[in-house]
C-alpha cells in the first residue's frame, strides 16, 4: 500500500539568490520500505548555507542535485515501518531526508542516520547539538588554533555557526569577541544576548575603521561565515600570525560559487604571516564524539546555547532556505512540518 | 674630503608599473665614514619585486622610501675607508645599499650587514645564494610543508625565486613540477634549463584547463609569485588538503598594493580543506646558517643553480627594476655597476 505525500523538486539551478520560484511542490507516492529501507514521517528540518552548493551544477564535496529531483536537507523523521533492523517503528531519525511529509530511506549518505534522544527539545539536535556547533568547534581549534587570549572577529554572528563560534571562542580563552551582523537589531542582539564583546553592522559601518578601532592591535581569528568585504576590511587588519578560517561564503550564495569579487587584499597574508584556510567538517568525522562530549558539557554548565527561528509548514521550505540569505533568521533556521504521532 | 657620488632619489610614487620616470639621477658629496661608518664603492645590486613595496605609502613590512630620499636595495660594495672595526678597507660586503656609486652607510639595517667570500663569483650572493633561494627554501618546507611525492606548481618560474623553488622542489622528491612563465621562449627555457617537467604560459594558454591537464588529481602545492589569473586557476584545481604558499603578487606590481582583482575562487580552499598562506623571510633568520649549510651542500653537488641576467651601468638602475615586472628576465636581475678595485 502507498502512502500519498507531498514531495518539492528542483526546478531550476538558480544563479543567484535562491528562492521559491526554483522549487515545485508535487505529490509523489510513497512505497512500503523494503529491506534496508525505513518509512519515515518528516517532523522537522535544517536550514543550512551549504544547501545552496548542492543547487550547483559542481563541482562540489557532492554530487548536485538534478533538475526534477527531490530537494533535501537534514531532517528530523519519525520511523512508521522499518526493513532496517537498526531503527524500529517509533523511534525519530536524524539523517537526509527528501523535502516531503513521508518518505522510504536508506541509511547510505555521507553522514549516516543516528537515532536521537529524547532527554531535550527535538530542535536541539539542528541547534546547539547540530553540525553547525561541530562546525564551530572545529574551525575554531583544528583550523583557527585558537589560543588564550586571542582577539576573534566573527562574520555571520547572528547565526548559527557564528554565534556558536562566538561562545565556544570565550570557552577558549578568547579575550575580546567581535561579532559582524546586519543591522542595529540584530547588533544589538549579539552583544546583549550572545558572547560578543562588540559588534560591527556590516550594513551601515566603515567596516575597515570599525575593524580597526575595535582590534587596534589586529585580529588573530577571523572566523568567516560569510566572505564579501567584510573579508577585505579584515585582511587589512590582521595581527601577526592571524588565522583565517573559511567557514563560508553566504555574501556568495547570491551568485553559486562564483564571488562577485575574490579578497583582493589577500597580500597582506604576506606581510603578517598569516593563514587563509578552508576545511570541510567531514574530515573530522572522527572526533565528533570527543566534541560532543565537551558541548554536551558546556551546554550542562549553560557556557553554550543556540537561538532557533522556526518556521512552520512543510509548504514553506523553499521561502525558509532564501530567509538564510537575506539575513531574516538569528541563531539557526528550522522549519517544522509535523508533531510525532 | 668628500667625494662626488651618483645618486638616484625617489620622484614619485608610482601607483602602477614602476619605472624611470618615477626617479631623479643627481650628484651628491659622500663624505669621510665617521665613526661606526663605512665608505664602501659599489659593485652590484640586486633587483627583487620586494622592492616595488618600498615605493608605496604603506603599510609594509619596512618604512616606505620618502620622496627625495635615495632608493636603496641589496648591494655589494667593496670597502674604501671604515669607522666600524667589523669591516677593513679591500672587504667586499653584502647588504642594504643606496643606488649610489659611492655611500656612507651604518650596518644597522634590518639584515646586517656580511663580507662575502671570493671562492666563487660575487653575483652568486645575489642568485644561487641569495634571498630569492633562501626565500624558496622556507616557503617550500615551513609554509608549504612538501612532501615526497607533492605535485608542484609554480608561478614566476623563469624568476629567480621560482627557478630556485623548481630545483627545490625536485630536491624534495616532488612526483611533478610544473612551472608558469610567460612565452613559449621562457616555458621552453623552465623545461630545458631548469628543474620543471612541464610548462604554462601564462600569456597563451587557457590557464585553468591546462593546470587541469598538467595536475589531473589536482595540486598539492603551489608556490605562488605572481598572483593574478594562475592564483585562480590553481584554486579550481586544488588537490585535496593543499597549501598555496603565498609569496608574492608580481602581478600586483602594476598597481601597488592594490591588487586589480582577488582570487574570487578562494572558497574552494573550502571543498579541499586546503590553506593559503603569507610569510616573511625574516621569520626565519634563526635558520639562515642551517639553511645555507644546505643550499650549499646542494650547489657542490650540482643539483642548484640559479641563471643570472645582468646589465651594466648605475644610470640603467631604474630599467632593470622595471624589468622585474614585464618579465624581461630570466632568473637573478642584478646590475653592475664597477669592477673592485
Amino acid at each position: 500500500m502507498t502512502k500519498e505525500s507531498r514531495q518539492w523538486t528542483l526546478k531550476s539551478r538558480p544563479t543567484g539568490l535562491v528562492g521559491p520560484e526554483h522549487f515545485e511542490l508535487g505529490t509523489t507516492q510513497v512505497p512500503e520500505p523494503g529491506e534496508g529501507e525505513i518509512l519515515v514521517k518528516s517532523l522537522y528540518f535544517s536550514f543550512d548555507p551549504t544547501q545552496r552548493g548542492w543547487l550547483n551544477e559542481g563541482p562540489g564535496y557532492m554530487d548536485p542535485i538534478q533538475i526534477g529531483a527531490p530537494m533535501i536537507g537534514s531532517g528530523l523523521g519519525q520511523v512508521l515501518a522499518s526493513g532496517d533492523p537498526e531503527f524500529a517503528p517509533g523511534d525519530i531519525l536524524n539523517g537526509t531526508l527528501p523535502w516531503q511529509d513521508y518518505a522510504v530511506v536508506k541509511n547510505e549518505g555521507m553522514l549516516p542516520f543516528t537515532k536521537v534522544s529524547t532527554d531535550f527539545p527535538l530542535t536541539w539536535n539542528f541547534s546547539v547539538f547540530g553540525i553547525t556547533t561541530l562546525t564551530a568547534y572545529f574551525g575554531l581549534r583544528e583550523v583557527g588554533e585558537i589560543k588564550e587570549g586571542d582577539v576573534v572577529l566573527i562574520s555571520g554572528a547572528a547565526g548559527a555557526t557564528g554565534s556558536a563560534a562566538a561562545q565556544l571562542a570565550k570557552i577558549h580563552g578568547a579575550s575580546k569577541v567581535i561579532g559582524v551582523a546586519g543591522g542595529p537589531e540584530k547588533c544589538k542582539w549579539i552583544v546583549e544576548e550572545g558572547a560578543c564583546d562588540a559588534a560591527i553592522d556590516y550594513k551601515n559601518d566603515d567596516l575597515a575603521a570599525k575593524v580597526a578601532e575595535l582590534a587596534p592591535d589586529g585580529v588573530d581569528l577571523f572566523y568567516d561565515n560569510t566572505g564579501g568585504p567584510i573579508l577585505d576590511a579584515v585582511l587589512l587588519n590582521l595581527a601577526e600570525g592571524a588565522r583565517v578560517v573559511v567557514c563560508g561564503g553566504i555574501a556568495s550564495g547570491y551568485s553559486g560559487w562564483e564571488m562577485p569579487e575574490g579578497p583582493k587584499n589577500y597580500l597582506f597574508l604576506i606581510l603578517k604571516s598569516a593563514k587563509m584556510e578552508g576545511f570541510l567538517l567531514f574530515t573530522y568525522a572522527p572526533k565528533f564524539g570527543e566534541a560532543m562530549a565537551d558541548i554536551g558539557k558546556w551546554v550542562q554548565e549553560g557556557k553554550l546555547t543556540v537561538a532557533e527561528t522556526i518556521s512552520e509548514g512543510l509548504e514553506n521550505a523553499p521561502a525558509t532556505m532564501q530567509g538564510l540569505f537575506t539575513g531574516k533568521n538569528k541563531g539557526k533556521t528550522i522549519l517544522k512540518v509535523a508533531d510525532p504521532d
